[in-house]
């Protein structure tokens, strides 16, 4: 299995401090060893950082830890191999161009039967992981029902939801996309979020003995949720997501939480 | 204008030495301060380095000086904006997956009436630049002409090259692109390039003081080709290419030379 780590924040946010515990996860406090990534939206233009080497050993990450880019929305992954070996083709996030927009993927789990399961259309893996399979099936079924940019947003999500659910049914499916305005995060099994507001306090990481004091490094304006795998902090109460549960950030807040619904077999 | 640089090599290579000197012309010995970006084909993966700052300040660009990451194919950009602010979105290179491989592209020039003269398809811009819109113009011709991988490479190349020289028409168009497999590069006014093969030799950066024994650091079966807008070292022979000419690397070597041909406009 992998970690996931996610950032909505409502004006650009340095994700060092989240990043320094979660990178830990890489070999260090978890088992993690099969590389890393990380995907940065920021000024309107979307960057990648991936090694696929433990993040605990990584020169990017050791760099990234020096050089807090400021980011509306981050995903970001930390690997250990199932399906596909390790290598940087198989290094999460994936990311993709629809409607003129990069969107951004990074799956924790593993799917039975995918191939058979998912035909693809117009997006096609460039390695061989089903994270990534799912990933060109997902962006298919999202551009035959949009083609355009949907004015309805709530039909985006139920879409995604819907095919969200159709392939938990296939193994363990916990996700964080984006489509550079939102960030959708989608609870298999394991997932939670908090989104920190003025008043602002410390916090403890779990994974290494650093601590902040948000309030010395935000504006009261700010707002910024941050979705992990588990929690971060030792100190903050985070919110358990529910199996089959999604959950949709905008600008830093929490704007949807759709429940599991049942759902015909595929 | 911006610069361009490309590396082809039958063995994962370092293109350290070439990238110290080519990177000083964004802003030390060159003008190009407005972004730089690289992008690295390995282990059948793909990833991409970004920085809206010059290359010289960069802590991206520091950080691989120090990391020499082992390539079969590389293709960098240095920008002085021209069309479309300075700004992430705007930086080169750009990607998009087409039959399951990472398409990679960066271009020197200026293009007019680029939004009139090139009907987009499948592929939309997520930036603001001429040369983003040309690459999205360029991949869709190439979608609509081989939805599947060509088995007829030289028919790819002809439509490749085909489109180059209509965008020609439009202003200046000096282009790298890869499919992951071939490295083209195409010269509307100027880009130059060389192949080295055992017996190895020294050289001489142009940009910087810094000097080089190829044959300490490769081995007799290596062969690498270096393409860029203006030769890096002072002590070798460059190719000088013709406007309108259209070169294809495979594994290091030159596969194909095909001089212009007079088009049809647009």
């Amino acid at each position: 299995m992998c970690e996931l780590l996610g950032m909505s924040a409502n004006v650009p946010t340095d994700i060092t401090f989240s990043m320094a515990g979660f990178l830990q996860r890489g070999g260090a406090t978890g088992p993690h060893r099969d590389g890393w990534g990380v995907a940065f939206y920021e000024q309107e233009g979307y960057r990648e950082f991936k090694d696929p080497f433990p993040s605990i050993d990584s020169p990017v990450a050791k760099m990234l830890m020096n050089y807090p880019i400021k980011s509306r929305i981050v995903i970001s992954h930390i690997r250990q191999a199932n399906v596909g070996g390790v290598s940087l083709g198989n290094t999460h996030p994936f990311s993709r161009e629809l409607w003129g927009r990069h969107w951004c993927y990074a799956h924790n789990g593993q799917l039975a039967g995918f191939k058979d399961q998912l035909p693809l259309t117009y997006y096609k893996p460039t390695g061989q992981t089903d994270s990534e399979w799912a990933f060109c099936w997902l962006m298919g079924e999202i551009r035959e029902a949009f083609p355009q940019p949907p004015e309805d947003q709530a039909a985006l999500e139920h879409l995604i939801h819907s095919c969200c659910e159709k392939l938990r049914l296939l193994g363990v499916f916990n996700l964080l996309i984006s489509d550079s305005q939102h960030l959708y995060a989608y609870c298999s099994t394991k997932l939670a979020h908090i989104t920190r507001r003025a008043p602002f306090g410390p916090a403890q990481l779990k994974d290494t003995e650093l601590k902040i004091d948000f309030a010395a490094c935000t504006t009261p304006k700010d707002v910024v949720s941050v979705i992990a795998t588990e929690p971060l902090t030792l100190d903050e109460t985070w919110n358990i997501m529910q199996p089959g549960e999604l959950v949709v950030f905008e600008s830093g807040e929490l704007v949807t939480v759709r429940p599991s619904h049942t759902l015909p077999k595929i």
